[in-house]
């Protein structure tokens, strides 16, 4: 278990700026096509759906709550949930897995606002949050099953971070490229998101294109998937655009 | 499996005004009294709630991925998702019967927007939806149970349109009369449909006297249900009142 | 079962303005100092998140729907549902034990009306409600589980009125003191209401105090928890800001 | 609240015997003809299928536990559970309402044994039970919906006894006749309980007679519904077998 | 929608012998080889987990009841489900699809004799059974998900049969092999039947000379999978077994 | 991450043997005492509830499958499944926190059988097994969630043994004392599981004399719980019997 952020492969900035700009739902067909078939985070939902995330995995994981794991509760010193945030850095996603457990909550308000102030890129948890009404202002794109009140000592107990976890039935490891948009949140294996990211923005110029002839009237025949005259329309198209 | 708009029964302009404006409260109640207890979906929400959805059922039906169906995924001649898709028609809502399977999409935005180019009612599915925020701001009411950014050959295969189907609980066979408000959406069998029209309309001016009574400070003993008074008072405002 | 308003313990308007301000969030973890662990609704969620809710519980129990027990669906003198409406009472809650059960609505918009005339202090669910969209535009905080169009006497009949139920998986007895906000229901238990409104209030001026401190930069370590000097000069703060 | 075992109607010893000896099967067609459609009580299973009960139920109801609530838990003069285990009375099915909730059990070896020596004709629950291995070696037919041994005031506070309850989604009232067999539980209304019992004795009787048909290579077509001629044939045999 | 049997692929008496005879776990381990990764019904249980099944799918799709469908419930020449059961055949397995709905049966004992006395090899469904008690001493292998008393119609109406259906998360063409056994059943695509159940019967000697060596102590390294040296005492030992 | 059988407390014979003696119920019950709420997994179920199971957690965590995850799937130097099969030694009950996925199976039969040949003294998953009919006829006590035929990686990617985990809700550590009975499975924290086995073996006398006297027709008032009179009953027949 280590304690810094993880970065098994950077990316670069146009790769940033890039997976900023194009859906979740592109970068699964992306990620479809590398042979993943399982990287959208199932019944999550953004409580800042106009913040795109673009960021890093740094992982915390927990455990059902037992009376005699309790006293390092508010201990900053020992407590791993504390100790996370403290070390969550720059571009840092923190992504919990709570088992999907949302009779209590998985975070809270200051904590929040800490990570934010440490530069985090966002916030994920398959489990509840408390102070959402908190978290619909916080600047900090922030992901989550429910929200629930009560505090997270009363279900949970952060066991370790920066280790492979599973969040909301999808496997996230330290470093992977976490994605969301208001649709909600996709693991990038860390390795292959600079591909992806530009081959996402390749795939959304072309469907703008085809999206243009469906909106204008044309069958998705011949369109989508293109024929061979809609392909070079396509790519004249494209040579123009530049970019 | 026809793949032509089924119209078993037309209703008139009046009865799709009417449609328009009363509430799926009101018309499970109409429908009630026909007998029918269970007509509404149960467990979707809408993309569009200001956006009024009546139309014809124009229905789909999936059913689990498997390998080797998968070959025509791409072929807008052979896969029926697309056949579905250019023989939709104007007022036709598609209803897609995707078993309650929310771990991939059934359904995406270029779709999305050839069936509104069609001149499609609304699209209804219980399953999930992908490129949700484009649907937000497409002109065409959509009702899911859930967005997943996966496209939909991950967990589903069409096999066949304009069938008797299930949608979130609910029977729908093809020409069935559709409505949806901010609530949700109901499913009027086609032959009924004109009279619950009416019989909808009425029973929302007759509910709104008893509202103004109520909200003005009257009990609901002697006014909701009305006693006689009441409903001779009623019947005068009625009157009073035309249309 | 009585039919009247319950207040085993009356909160002073001073208390009343303070839950009014507070987070259910903050009122769960008074609630835990006082050793109560499940005191927040589960799965509910605001249909007018931006009015605050304080009132006491008056509670209605249904059971499934029988067919002999039909009669009196619309008779108001028999009917607990309708005999319910018109005993409560200014500042109550109604509270509605529907099992959790969403297969049809527990509560209309004719009957809201009612209560928010009657001076009710908000409406809680754990089953579904119908007229949701109006709901939205009344003055009436009101908690659901889920929307559903079908009129109630499909799937309940109510059978008593200030009984202790669960609700949401919470215990609720006739005038607790009920708190909603746009997170959600808190139940507090009459006897620790007055307490728990006071202790609440002070916590939350002083996690203003540490949030002001990890929004401007601090680290959570020495200030949540706070250590010996945080303390002093948040003392110190305290003193000087007053109220 | 009574607590006292109730009779609204008594069966006789014929119908006991009837009730004894048909599939609760055949009573739902037969409560499906009186116009009953929810009698089943879904998702629990028999401990001791092998022995069938026949009762009048004596229901008993918690709510989700609280701590304010907890002193009396030991208290056989004051807990709910303990007074209404000596009040059930020979024949008496106790029946409990435990919201589905399976997080803990909702009753227990020694008190199972207290209710046997009482008389009790059966006992269900649609929480869990805990003991389970003990209750399969017991004379008393007994349906849960899980196993949990962790004790009830975990999960679990009783209020009140001989009130309508709801129990796996089915209303139960005092002194409903409650039948059980290896499929499961079904709610006898007292006043159709002794229609019910010789209706579904004829029932099993006549598809006796048509089961012989098919099991002898008949098709279904002409026997089951059966046609005139069948029909004939059968009320030979049936006037032939006598009883 | 046809009516008959179908058969695409006809297997061999040699490769029936060896289906029955594998588990349902080798034969999904044969199938993965194949790419096919979701061939088990889940969720499912065998009411004679002592007869194994091996025959081909006859499909029957139900949707919703609905009260104006009702009509033909008991009419031998128009309900689907009476239809289907008298269009089944030797060796079909009749698959239904009830969409995972167990409130309420779909199908009972003298439609299981019957298509039992026509020769069929099996039944499952992912809905519920009523008459479970008698099908546990009927030798027709079934797979169901529930018991539940109540005849199918309140929640059922059959729409067709012989069309690809999906059942318990999988997809189902008519003509598929459907085998089972105390785990389960696996739908194996007829085309690839005759291989996979040759492989599945090598795969399991292989697999019973690997756990005689680990039931004898030896370690799986080595194994389990085999090095060289294994394979080649396998080898010399497959040969001498011979068969 | 240690690879080793871990005993931060060793438990004595006579614990040992007063644990496999004792009904979880009982267990539950005496962590109760001492404060522990949350002790039993809920919804496993057992596959030789013949066979008492006592021993000490061995801990192995699952994540989600993911493709490029992929590589080591039989590779038994580097598989941690397989690692941990031929980490686990005597006394070790190998519990596994499969997230609670029952779509694949956790483990299979050689690994089963090479953990038995280790001397285990028990199996626990919270998803689901393949070979479960091998399993019955196994002498390792094993309870499961559900049984699934699919070979585990299409769910699973074994990551860390030896770590906390969750498994059906409850926290599990490494070392931890692991008792199983027909009803499920209790963890006990190590520290305390000497004296929780003797309390709990003199709580099962305890309610072995109240039993008899209820068995006997004895009220429960006075006997459970006990007034003086029975008490003194109790210690006098309790000393008699020695042990």
């Amino acid at each position: 278990m280590t304690t810094k952020s993880v970065r098994t492969h950077e990316i670069s900035a146009d790769a940033k700026k890039k997976l900023r700009s194009v859906s979740t739902a592109t970068l699964t067909s992306q990620l479809q096509n590398h042979g993943f078939r399982n990287t959208f985070l199932a019944g999550l939902y953004p409580l800042r759906p106009d913040v795109p995330m673009v960021g890093y995995a740094f992982t915390l994981r927990y455990i059902p709550a037992r009376e005699d794991l309790a006293d390092e509760r508010y201990d900053n010193t020992k407590n791993v949930q504390r100790l996370a945030v403290e070390a969550v850095g720059p571009e840092d996603v923190l992504v919990i897995d709570a088992r999907g457990d949302v009779s209590a909550a998985s975070f809270g308000h200051i904590l929040g606002t800490r990570i934010t102030q440490r530069g985090a890129a966002g916030f994920v948890t398959d489990g509840a949050l408390r102070d959402t009404p908190f978290f619909q202002s916080l600047e900090l794109p922030t992901y989550i099953r429910a929200a629930h009140a009560t505090t997270s000592f009363v279900a949970h107990h952060p066991v370790d971070m920066q280790v492979p976890i599973g969040c909301a039935g999808v496997a996230v490891t330290p470093g992977d490229v976490v994605v969301g948009d208001a649709e909600g949140v996709v693991i990038i294996p860390a390795h292959l998101a600079e591909e992806v990211a530009h081959g996402a923005y390749e795939q959304e110029i072309r469907e703008e294109f085809f999206q243009e002839k469906v909106a204008g009237g044309a069958s998705i025949i011949g369109v989508y998937p293109p024929n061979d005259e809609t392909l070079a329309a396509y790519e004249e198209w494209r040579r123009a655009r530049g970019d």
